[in-house]
């Protein structure tokens, strides 16, 4: 397995999972992505399953897409993975998306830490399986995208309020990170996507989400035409200002 | 193909398709099963990318599946499909889901149509490539679960409406079949899936609806302790009724 320090898993494009115009949703090539990442860290002996019996998990941080092109209805696609680096406290995951061809859709950035689940501190990346982790770091294979950067909001009207839902939450009770990026992408009409593609997609994952949340939608438009997206809990009552639950920037291109 | 009349698929329950309880979503479940009708049929030469071309799509009509048991967050289970029957204008697709080691989940059965794309008209199945179809009705497998039944809602007070967003629509511009499923399953709350689970869930779909809709979902629990639920499009207005979309009947046992 130190040898192989990318994994690679191969997948189609289900007729559920594309959207209008025929192309994979983003949400679920996030999904994709992440069942990647868990694939691969499970191989190695740091999946969940592992982690969790040791009382530790794995926390998704950042995420950020970059695409040329979606993979189209029944197409079959497939994504590589590898660990970038591994600091004390956060590790940088990579992934390439390719068609069947060689033809690259695009790659990604994900920034993971892991925690303790009891007491919710970030454990020491270094010191986990005494160090072995750092064993797995591919420094060969190129991410050609920006890392995720800094997403500021400073709207104070919410475009959307939505309570949450049974089919929004996850095994651990919160808001699961893909539902997340499902409800960011709805703020966009039909319409606005027929004449758009998404060239490069964001997000920041910052605190929880449960259900009986009411989670508010922030949006605004950059003087370069990116979108801010900033979504908070339980904005009002004694909490004017509510809490920040994620953050998310969007770069379309016209079609 | 003709010998082999019973199509077997594998699946795994991914960690974000396991709802809170750790167990399979139903609106999971039923993509799965309408993924493995696509796998069988088109392994047989009536899929749906033929039959575009010959400008024909299969419709859903009714969709019924009882459960004793639902595959937990990363567990491994099998669907088989077939066909039972064949009518001119309606098809029954039957279902069986199991575990790892035989064990049973359960059971689901389907109705299909056959429409022309431009006409929006019933094909006739039995003069479809020469009546090849009933050539694969499979006559000995078993389903031991009632067909789907007649559903009727009289409330006229919605419990929730909602607007069709970007992530309800499919490739052909409608809300897709999963989304009515999981947009019904949320009229439940978190708390009342911690108590109870879903026995039997059906759902009748009777109309399409698109982008700008609104749907309003209309629900009454029956003297059984059974509930039924009518979602309709755009009430309100010139349409003080709107127009039926789907009907979904839901057992639930206490857990």
């Amino acid at each position: 397995m130190k040898e192989n320090k990318v994994g690679t898993y191969s997948f189609v494009a289900e007729p559920f999972h594309v959207d209008f115009t025929g192309r994979l949703f983003m949400g679920v090539l996030g999904n994709h992505l992440l069942n990647c990442a868990g694939f691969h860290a499970t191989e190695r002996g740091f999946g969940m399953a592992e982690l969790n019996e040791s009382n530790y998990t794995w926390v998704l941080s950042r995420l950020a897409i970059e695409l040329e092109d979606m993979p189209a209805q029944y197409e079959e696609f497939s994504v590589d993975t590898w660990v970038e680096n591994v600091y004390r406290l956060f590790t940088d995951r990579n992934f390439a998306i390719y068609g069947k061809d060689g033809k690259v859709y695009g790659y990604a950035r994900s920034v993971w830490a892991m925690i303790n689940m009891d007491t919710r501190k970030p454990a020491d990346l270094l010191s986990l399986h005494g160090g072995d982790i750092v064993d797995y770091i591919e420094t060969e294979k190129a991410c050609p995208i920006e890392k995720p950067g800094r997403i500021k909001v400073s709207s104070c009207m919410p475009v959307r309020s939505m309570d949450v839902y049974y089919s929004d939450i996850d095994i651990n009770g919160h808001v699961n990170s893909i539902k997340y990026i499902e409800h960011v992408l709805d703020l966009f009409s039909k319409d606005w996507y027929a004449g758009h593609v998404i060239r490069r997609f964001e997000m920041a994952y910052v605190a929880e989400s449960y259900s009986g949340d009411t989670l508010s939608f922030f949006r605004e438009e950059n003087e370069d035409g990116t979108y801010d997206i900033e979504v908070r809990k339980n904005v009002g009552g004694e909490n004017p200002e509510g809490e920040v639950v994620c953050r998310s920037k969007l770069k379309f291109d016209n079609k």
